[in-house]
């Protein structure tokens, strides 16, 4: 093991806390998307920042990588110790420190889940609204910039972390932001660290803006006879200023899926899944300047849901759209896209992303954060058929290049990780060398989450 | 004059755009506040990108300092070429580039200003929502990260820049951001760049977000008997997540100015002056909600401006809160003060920071985004006169202290220019190391608007 040293003084000052089994070992080594596995020499489990800025001084002496690890979600190989050396596994700081209810918002430790953050609030009358579709930790949804079905009305993690509190590559603790809705003093850290994948610091509290739970909130579903017709229909919405809280684009495959693994009992056809927030009159309004919109794309089969138990029910469904699209072929795996394109030019994206998935031979299924312009293919993919892997690779090649050329980004919310580090030059050119000298400044021997992000030099 | 070599190529590189006039130098080296003049050597005049580029190499290659100046409107000195050099006037890259409707962004060069952008897109039904009190550049904007009267409802410069176009210190042109709504690859040059007040680059085009023109728009004012009751309504209201557009704070001493300035004929008590925004319905019930909150609170003299023409002529009122504090003793100065702190510490705060400026006899005028928790004090000081000019500095640092110790920040919006560099210290502590870090990375030689923000080494 070549991080022998850094394991030997870490295992003296974490004891039991500093595991080498091979079990765990594994379980930070895995991901849900089609990275191959790839161990950390060890897993160590800190409670405090001071023992985070402890282990870090040890691993930064030592020259051994360090992993941050949330809750292992994420879906291009960030998480994964691509280089061995340490997975920092904050799951056991995951305390909800504070509710400052009267300022609206929450200071919470960063291995605290987005779920558990909700069960805890549920006395307070407030909310914390982000929810990528697995249960994922506040850390690393600040880590990944994440967002999920609400970003179109809440924003992403760019928008909900007020303050953070990280410790850096050399063990310096820092804070950033403040309690303070609004700064102007110098220049943005906690936007930096916000997306950037453990590889600038370790997040060790966050301040989270949270929201009252609207007075109102209604659900609907509805269905269009062609997706250009449903992402005409969200255009329209968006550009109309409707203050959605979700709108989510379910196309004809993905049905299928939700049919199969949610036993949805929907029409083959693109569906919308919607939700509005507000005061009783203004849920009201919004649901009838909707319908309105909708309507004119041929809008049909509007099913709404208005009790908590079905709103919940309604959006596990689109959660477990990784499991639905796993179930359209259960012996293979998921190849999961993630662009996003400026909304007017959302249609011929979707469109054309369809198209090529059929002229390719590919499986894919569609879900959609549509009100952002973002959406992804599911590719059902046998791994280990070299030949689908290649078409699958091309497929994602082809969709980031488009997104691309449309003015978008090739990832609304997932990130970059191991995954998406060839499109790096593409999509920011010159401003790469930026991104280099801060990471160069500020993790000089470059042991956070070493690989991920910034491309290798010869790209 | 020390940097005759660099002005020497400039001059052959820009001809008449590059003016060392002793009006031209005197017109760049003022600001509104209470900073003395500073002369830069020479004023620069581009007219596009690359030009800006051409300019800083040649600045690089000598060492010459270069200020960004927009409209030289900073409060803190931010624009004042404090040792020497070039000041670079964006005036003339003041172009709309573009207005992408289906998109809700625009497309600008930096050196439009705020009113003008609004005075281009009136046949669109689009606005741009941010208003400093001064018609500020829009460059100059997303420099301080200003923000103004309807940061309440639609964020700051943070919130409302998608992507940017800027040249670096060694003359790279650089694209941060996309139009894409929302993305996850790597690390933010936008926030990075929005606040940095041209210390890390040269903004030389901005895409911002839009919003379209609310159906219906109705603004009001009220009085209370004390500046208590008017913040506690106001912590109230934005706790009820009601969606203002506008909240603003008017003390007695401020209606005083507003009297005498603007004629405005309120009686001298603490106001808020509100605007509300949305479909006729929502508006309506906005106001009627707020009408409930503030009853509790003893509101009184309801006074309500629907029609374009009214509301125009109250918030034009408060735009000119600075000249109304001037009126309140026309020989002296004005010291600005730009605190902001958590909504719940905000009577606090205001009603500490009267008592203060009472106890040391200066003559203190407050208005506040207090939505925001932020609030500036107006003090009335004979800058000749050092005995008052020292109790005024006493107060602003007590003042600064005071928000620091609530869990606030010492600017909400100015910024930090020359006037607060000697606070960055208290308020981000071992995180001012990273910020000088990036500056060092991204500016080696130092030559991008040296001397702000970022303290001298031994403070
Ligand atoms: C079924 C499914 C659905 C999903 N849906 C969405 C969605 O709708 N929207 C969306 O945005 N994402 C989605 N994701 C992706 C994933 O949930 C997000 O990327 C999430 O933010 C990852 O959080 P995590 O806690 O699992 O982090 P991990 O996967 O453990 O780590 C992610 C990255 O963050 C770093 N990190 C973790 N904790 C810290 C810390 N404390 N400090 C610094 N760095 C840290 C890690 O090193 C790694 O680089 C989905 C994933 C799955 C499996
Ligand atoms: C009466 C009055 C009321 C005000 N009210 C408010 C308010 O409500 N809210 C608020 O936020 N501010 C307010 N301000 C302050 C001021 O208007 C803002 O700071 C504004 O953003 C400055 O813009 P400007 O174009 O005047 O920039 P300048 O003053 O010219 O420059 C400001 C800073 O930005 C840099 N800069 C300018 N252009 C660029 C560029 N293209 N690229 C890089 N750097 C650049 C300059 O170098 C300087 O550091 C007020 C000022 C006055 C005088």
């Amino acid at each position: 093991m070549t991080h022998q040293p850094a394991i030997t003084q870490l295992s003296a000052l974490l004891g039991d806390r500093l595991v080498t089994s091979q079990a765990d070992r594994d379980l930070h080594g895995q991901n849900e998307s089609y990275h191959p596995t790839l161990l950390p020499d060890a897993v160590a489990y800190p409670e405090t920042t001071q023992e985070v800025s402890e282990i870090v001084k040890i691993c930064a002496a030592e020259g051994c990588p360090i992993t941050p690890f949330g809750a292992g979600s994420s879906l291009e190989g960030q998480h994964l110790a691509s280089q061995g050396g340490i997975s920092l596994d904050m799951g056991r700081m995951n305390k909800l420190l504070a509710v400052n209810d009267e300022d609206l918002n929450a200071v919470v430790q960063p291995g605290l889940t987005r779920v558990e953050l909700n069960e805890e609030l549920r006395a307070t009358g407030l909310f914390f609204p982000l929810d990528p579709g697995a249960n994922a930790s506040l850390g690393g949804m600040a880590a990944t910039r994440a967002s999920g079905t609400t970003a179109v009305r809440y924003g992403t993690m760019a928008d909900c972390v007020l303050a953070l509190e990280a410790v850096m590559a050399d063990g310096t603790i820092i804070r950033t932001g403040s309690q303070a809705r609004k700064s102007s003093t110098g220049y943005d850290l906690t936007h930096l660290l916000i997306g950037s994948e453990g590889t600038l610091g370790i997040i060790t509290e966050l301040t989270l803006r949270l929201h009252g739970i609207p007075e109102a909130a209604s659900a609907a579903t509805c269905r269009f006879e062609s997706v250009e017709d449903a992402v005409n229909c969200v255009i329209l919405t968006i550009q109309s200023g409707l203050p959605m809280a979700r709108i989510e684009l379910i196309d004809e495959a993905m049905v299928r899926g939700f049919n199969i693994y949610s036993d949805a009992g929907l029409p083959e056809k693109p569906h919308l899944f919607l939700e509005f927030h507000g005061s009783p009159a203004a849920v009201a309004e919004q649901a009838a300047l909707f319908g309105d919109i909708a309507e004119e794309f041929g809008a049909a089969g509007f099913q709404r849901a208005e009790k908590t138990e079905d709103r919940n029910k309604l959006w596990s469904m689109r959660h477990n759209a990784h499991p639905a699209n796993k179930a359209l072929a259960p012996s293979k795996g998921i190849i999961s896209t993630d662009v996003c394109v400026p909304i007017s030019k959302l249609a011929e994206a979707i469109v054309e992303a369809q198209d090529k998935a059929r002229d390719m031979g590919l499986s894919c299924a569609i879900v959609g954060h549509v009100g952002d312009g973002n959406y992804h293919c599911g590719l059902n993919v046998d791994t280990s058929d070299a030949e689908e892997m290649k078409r699958a690779k091309e497929f994602v090649g082809l969709l980031n290049d488009s997104a691309l050329r449309l003015g978008g980004t090739v990832s609304g919310e997932h990130g970059i990780g191991l995954g998406k580090t060839s499109y790096m030059h593409a999509e920011h050119g010159p401003a790469l060398t930026y991104m280099r000298a801060i990471k160069a400044a500020f993790d000089p021997k470059g042991i956070l989450n070493p690989g991920k992000i910034l491309p290798a030099l010869n790209h």
